[in-house]
């Protein structure tokens, strides 16, 4: 029996009785002391005094989730249907955006409030949100972001992204925005988009923002859309550039779905560079883009991360703020059948994500912040092809939300 | 108000008040008499008199669904988890199926039973299965699973393929099996397998199948894997031989992919050819398999259906037997979103199921038959983004589900 005293702030332990770490395994008790991992021992045997109760009931535990690429600025999640009304094209959704954003009301608070409770109650315990900045919205959106963040700050983690998605050098004002975030403190992190075929100079637009981030000192994260030997150029130039201005480890492109789409001599080459530039690849995996083949990139040492990306909004439809489910189309559109295969696509979710936006992965082992879920199910295995609502979820070792649903802090 | 009187046989006639038919239609009533829709009236129109009340709450109501490809004898639907042991391969997956259904002690009553019961639950009211025959299983399967939809004939109708999953002339014995069931008026529809990949003489292999369907009068539904050329050239085969044994109408080819990898003339030449023959495709979309273009298909007259395929089996660890779900699947990789085009890849489960079964599409209108369900959606747009669980299920007019549960008849 060991005996347990109480660490830490004015929060009193949890003691969560009776969880499997992996599938077949033995029930243990993880003692949460101080927002960490106190101690993982077998089921019983931790006397953890006058410590909160927690019945796992034979649940898995599992590390909390990273959606590392998401437009929470945008979505429609709490409202009734909205038919969708865009154009078939990227500059249709991009107009179709922006138009409805006023008439909507977007962003709307109740909205990002609403779906980052949802993110957290499945399980997500970190976000990277690329917000709207352009010279309508100015810098609203990220006020508006940041004020429901930290709202929100004991229930999930929120880095936002100053994003121009509506172009940078084709619209004048938006890189003087861009700046004055990062002069405000707002962000730590820049967006691009489609240096060529959005912007119609790759170069001028990927030195603008690297030169902004150099002189920040901040991260990139640039939407590439770009198909085929288009969008293996592009990458080719922000290798480059990550390299010539030291941002190895701070940058990641996010889609790239190019990197499947060109011959194995340039993939080779890229990926390569991925490597040694220590470049994150941000896959969101929807409709029938090209999958991101995950055991390949990482066996290369490319680290790939994944995200939910839209989440019903003026861009589509579709979409529930879950990282298991994305996990599931990640999984399942790499052919992923075993338990191995799936347990390596949710590492994506979870270490992967972690990494691409700098922060330690979560751990569930002793030392560790307690950001971890409970899920009925045997193994990720189980996990990621059922995806059964959230037993309990823990951000920081609170209890953020039961059985699905959110518990907001009185 | 219209004055109803009862009708019918020993069944009385249920009301279902406050639904809507569609995305901000005005809420209506349906009766329900005899199995059959009776009327759709404004609601609070119809007096029902001693009608059972079902209260539709707003909900949209929709026809019942069409699993028109499913192999509910191999699932480990009900079971605790098995962790997926096949190798990558076609090949692999057959010699594992074979080793793991005899350990496992497939097909299981309880497994069929449970199966079809969550099928029912999610609003599959048809559902087309293969069932494995050869010489070790025998007839045994397509017995137990007749067995099983005969007790459950008032939740679901159930057609059985007599299926040649291990190959019919690599296996000698399994013709023989085929035609036995055949005579046994076991099933009405025969299977066929990869005549080229699998069987190494697509010839002497669709010859020997058509024979037997035109001596016994049976429908055909042929798995074709095989890709591209090879796979388009099977089709020709194929459609020769519907025209030849005059068997328009009555033919399937379940999943048949090679349609969108052969160049625009061949795939031009056989999408004529399936539109003369009225051979429908049969979809279930997915990993990672090139997703059948619905709009354009459905444009040049080709009829598609789509099924769940293998739920939680030895083949793979993913489904849920929800043809939602599936729809969902069909809609986002053809990249579909607006309501209209989501509206499109639900009918495929629908009217296009029935339709390759040969049966008359479920509707919701008066004196079709009452199999629908109601779903809390504005939209089918909505339903099949969400998914939310089925508020009602009705199969002929009875409640089968209720919440996502089956109501099993006492």
């Amino acid at each position: 029996m060991t005996i347990v005293t109480r660490t830490g702030g004015g929060m009193r332990d949890t003691l969560i009785e009776c969880v499997r770490l992996a599938h077949e395994g033995p029930p243990v008790d993880l003692l949460i002391q101080g927002g960490r991992i106190g101690q993982i021992q077998p089921a019983g045997v931790i006397d953890a005094g006058g410590a909160v109760r927690e019945d796992g009931a034979g649940a898995l535990a599992l590390p909390g989730m990273v959606d590392a690429h998401c437009h929470v600025d945008k979505t429609l999640w709490n409202r009734s249907w909205v038919p969708h009304s865009a154009g078939p094209v990227l500059e249709d959704r991009i107009a179709n955006g922006e138009r409805g954003r006023a008439e909507l009301g977007l962003p709307s608070r109740d909205g990002v409030h609403a779906l980052l409770g949802q993110m957290a109650a499945t399980g997500t315990t970190l976000a990277r949100t690329h917000t709207d900045v352009d010279p309508e919205i100015g810098l609203r959106g990220l006020e508006l972001v940041a004020s429901v963040a930290e709202e929100l700050a004991d229930m999930i983690d929120v880095e936002q992204v100053a994003f121009p998605q509506g172009g940078l050098l084709t619209r004048p004002g938006t890189a003087e925005l861009l700046e004055s975030a990062l002069q405000q403190g707002l962000v730590g992190c820049l967006g691009g988009i489609d240096p060529a075929a959005l912007e119609r100079d790759s170069v001028r637009h990927l030195d603008l923002i690297f030169g902004l981030a150099e002189t920040y000192g901040a991260k990139l994260d640039i939407h590439l859309h770009e198909r085929g030997t288009l969008g293996a150029h592009t990458m080719e130039l922000i290798i480059e550039r990550v390299l010539r201005h030291g941002l190895e480890g701070r940058v990641a492109i996010s889609h790239g779905v190019a990197i499947v789409e060109v011959d194995g001599a340039q993939s080779e080459r890229i990926l390569q560079g991925f490597a040694e530039a220590r470049i994150s690849l941000l896959t969101a995996t929807v409709y029938n883009t090209p999958v991101l083949p995950v055991a390949e990139m990482r066996g290369r040492g490319v680290n790939i991360g994944a995200g939910n990306d839209g989440v019903r909004d003026l861009w589509g439809p579709y979409g529930n703020g879950d990282m298991l489910d994305r996990t599931f189309h990640l999984a399942y559109r790499n052919g992923f059948r075993t338990d191995e295969q799936i347990a390596a696509a949710f590492d994506v979710a979870v270490s992967g994500g972690a990494i691409a936006l700098g922060r330690e992965p979560a751990r569930i082992e002793p030392g560790a912040p307690a950001d971890l879920f409970l899920i009925d199910a045997a193994s990720i295995g189980e996990a990621v092809a059922s995806r059964p609502p959230r037993r309990l979820v823990l951000k920081r070792g609170k209890v953020v939300a039961r059985l699905g649903n959110p518990v907001h802090a009185r």
